[in-house]
């Protein structure tokens, strides 16, 4: 049993109150005030730093660390086709392996406690993970080049049966790289599975206007008449380019919208209507997406983009404040993604995040979470645990397995080889 | 003699090199390849992490750091008027000292050693700079309610002739909060004494409008017409919205522009057109403004957003690339106020950074210059150099003569007594 003391702790209702947590076998057993009756294997004085529950990544592609600064200041379609598909061509799932152990670590290093990872090599993530301690959903990510539906349906019982911390979603890369005869196929697979179906939807504007010409509706529009969002619960990435009648049709489905505010301004792809949605009270939550496009996996980039963002478009200082910013970074994501640890409460499991207070950017402490989201660093982060293990600590490194040293000399082997 | 050895070394063409770095009383004596002719004090081995000039934050209120999280929401004039103004009003000279340490602590952790600072308590940020040991140039911030031209003429000789670490330059708050007749003042002063002057400029589109419907111009030629930018290199911050009859101005008078993307993103007051200015060949410079408004003082923020905000802006993804902003950051910031710490080469102060290449946002390194704009973070600095001593090391903490948890219990009273 782990016992953390002296803590502030951001509560459910995103309060702060001060007290402990117990965790036992990576579930939370204890939140409150002191109790000694215990017998703890690790005591841990908190120092009055604040515990949260861990940051959900709900987009991202891990395997791409290796492409990280490799191709700057391109527009997507050309990024895409000229740069990242030919490097991709040539990378092989053990390369995709260290690579995502890479991502790992940048996500501990960050507080992330779980991602949702679209990649072709789901094996090499779903291991990554396992070997690591990392908490991953995996999406589907069927399309006309690297993955079939047999591959998908395949995909779909082996990672759903592999181990606690990896599960599986159906999904598919996106409208402009899937035919509709598989978009069919998935949508009767969905229906069959009684599973929701995750996608790349409304990132650009020129991909709206192209399934417009292509199909005669928006996107959003098209997925939703093929059956694809007939399962609740979907997860639709970007969604910077959507119309009121799109906003419906997700709301009707009860479908995730996931923003990506550094990866749309650095691609010049736009801003996602966030206030908008959440007026509309979709679900948001937040993804980094991947190091060849943002580049780098941080939550608290993410989370003062999403509000920065809002208030710069809406011309409005006041929209999408700091509380819902932070419940779209942890409990949101959660609940979009089906597990049990949307916030710091018993019986969830232990996926938390330590973020020390003691630091110029954090003091005074007016308001805690405005501290914590338009201040926060990841220079914050002194502890990240995952299923009640420890797996970062600022000040002792990683506990993953692995050799820090040697996962960057790894990696820049794999990036010599096939970038250079 | 302090030699920092085995180092990536950022040159003053944007390059890197390894080798390493001798400093002797607070200038670099030597940049090259390994030598061993001289005893020195003190070795640091920097691991093949790289040693940069330190940013220089163009725009900022120090003592502002015990509002932070304080007033969150509002647009411009609301946030000014009802919370701010009057939480200053009761701000005495003594706390703004120690407001002014901690933005000092925040400014080493973000690898800042230099800071332009504009506050009515010039004397805090004078002392606190000296006191810390860091480098500090002021604005002055003349208008209608807190600084006399009288008071400008004094601090103009008074902080000119204080320490080497600390300089002044003429400045006042704002064409809406200062009076034509102070202005026309001001301009008499510049005029003779040789000396540029900064202010407050088109940071939002009503400050325009009102200024065009007060005196017929923009304010941009409101004040070259009045004579306030005759002697060249003015500072003018935000410029978030410019004529092109403007940036001629600004061309012809060599003032520079600094770009707080940050603030102007929380605060809703829009884009400054810096591929625009950029294309004029205009100075850019980065500034965080101040904790109030941005919230955290962190110049790998302020990096990120000055490219990411003009790819979005100007739907470029090649807009504003990464080593004009790294330009921005360090050389164009020395430039503008005067100081010879532009960059690493013999003779220049040595005022410095050690960034961590050895995290995973840094890896792979497929372009240095990259990483560091488009990743880093405040987790990457190792270590903050001003004038040759080393004030801050991720692992030890600050060498600045204060206790680091004091300055936080301190900065707590003092917010609690003015703003609870």
């Amino acid at each position: 049993m782990l016992r953390l003391y002296n803590a502030k702790i951001l509560m459910p209702d995103m309060s702060i109150e001060n007290g402990e947590i117990v965790i036992d076998n990576g579930i939370i057993t204890y939140v409150g005030d002191i109790r000694r009756e215990f017998e703890y294997t690790q005591e841990i004085d908190i120092d009055k730093n604040l515990v949260m529950p861990g940051f959900k990544n709900l987009h991202t592609h891990s395997a791409m660390t290796f492409l990280r600064s490799y191709a700057e200041d391109l527009p997507l379609d050309r990024w895409l086709n000229e740069k990242i598909f030919p490097a991709e061509d040539r990378l092989t799932e053990e390369d995709a392996y260290y690579c995502c152990i890479l991502a790992i670590m940048e996500y501990l290093t960050s507080g992330i406690t779980t991602c949702f990872d679209m990649y072709f090599y789901p094996d090499a993530m779903a291991r990554a993970s396992v070997d690591t301690g990392f908490r991953t959903v995996l999406s589907g990510t069927l399309n006309n080049f690297k993955e079939s539906l047999d591959i998908l349906k395949y995909n779909y019982n082996k990672y759903n049966n592999f181990d606690p911390l990896v599960s599986y979603k159906l999904g598919f890369h996106a409208e402009y790289t899937t035919d509709i005869e598989l978009l069919k196929g998935l949508a009767e697979l969905s229906h069959k599975l009684n599973a929701s179906v995750s996608a790349h939807v409304c990132e650009t504007e020129n991909e709206v206007t192209e399934c417009i010409k292509r199909h005669g509706k928006t996107p959003v529009e098209f997925f939703s008449d093929l059956g694809l969002s007939d399962i609740p619960k979907g997860i639709y990435h970007h969604c910077v380019w959507l119309t009121d009648r799109d906003i419906d049709i997700l709301k009707k489905h009860d479908i995730t919208v996931v923003t990506n505010g550094g990866s749309n301004c650095k691609l010049a792809s736009g801003i996602a209507p966030l206030e908008r949605l959440d007026k509309a009270n979709i679900r948001l939550a937040l993804g980094t997406d991947s190091a060849a496009s943002n580049n780098c996996l941080d939550m608290f980039r993410e989370m003062w983009l999403a509000t920065a963002l809002q208030k710069q478009q809406t011309q409005n200082a006041a929209a999408f404040p700091a509380k819902k910013v932070l419940m779209a970074a942890t409990s949101n994501g959660a609940e979009a993604l089906g597990i049990d640890a949307a916030d710091i409460s018993v019986g969830r499991m232990a996926d938390l995040t330590v973020i020390d207070m003691h630091r110029p950017n954090m003091q005074p402490e007016n308001d805690v979470i405005n501290n914590l989201v338009y201040s926060g660093s990841k220079e914050n982060v002194l502890m990240t645990i995952v299923d009640g293990k420890i797996l970062y600590e600022r000040n002792k490194g990683f506990n993953i397995g692995f050799d820090e040293k040697e996962i960057y000399a790894k990696i820049a082997d794999i990036a010599d080889r096939i970038l250079r």
